[in-house]
């Protein structure tokens, strides 16, 4: 079976933010979500507003272009003041077309 | 400690699939998986059926050729009726052996 | 944008053993946890205890020589007496120096 080597982009955020992280990601060329829940714990020395809570986790399936792009505006919108956490890994995509 | 390189199968589906996707993947030879939530979102301009509401992921760890079998049967038996996605990534798993 | 390797641990145990778990990545060096549910099924042949109900996902992204401490600790500590299934797999992170 033919597979496409894509960018699987995984964003960890504050509930809050859903909307303006997927406005993001849609921008950028993302053509589906996957949301779902996830709690977020701290270490201890980890400002507790940091990380606990009801967050989100938000992936998207890209192309690589698409994924810098994605990084590149999560971190330019909401590094400065929130705790969002995005990366990247590698995936291998059947009907890989569908997501280019 | 000792890993053995595997790969991950993620297969997104929407619920009503799930008892016919582990049959599958039991077929292909799966030992375990893992079921969580998901909800689907889809851009402007993606039919809205074929992304939104609440999905499944269910991934399981197996080995190159399980996988290869997985994405096969998969591909065949839903792709063409359903908003089914499936992808592979690369992981090292201790205690790799349960798994193949 | 600029990314850094690093590794995302993966643990997939019992909610029992949470705080235990936790424990040993905190030890280890993880600086924050994601957690969400996942619920577990074993194929025929695997023992229902081994693999079904209600489990976590414990995920931490780190340093791979943190990672491997993660491992080690986890075989250490869970592997003789829980089904506990710890994996790793790469990911490129912004912002990457928060982790190590």
């Amino acid at each position: 079976m033919h597979t496409v080597d894509l960018k699987l982009v995984t964003v960890i955020t504050e509930r809050l933010l859903k909307d303006r992280v997927l406005d993001d990601l849609r921008k950028c060329g993302a053509k589906g979500f996957t949301i779902s829940n996830a709690t977020g714990e701290g270490s201890r020395g980890v400002r507790a507003s940091e990380w606990e809570g009801q967050n989100l986790r938000i992936e998207s399936v890209v192309s690589r272009a698409v994924a810098d792009k994605i990084v590149e505006a999560i971190a330019d919108d909401f590094f400065e003041n929130y705790a969002v956490i995005v990366f990247l890994h590698d995936v291998q995509v059947v009907r890989g077309d569908k997501y280019v």
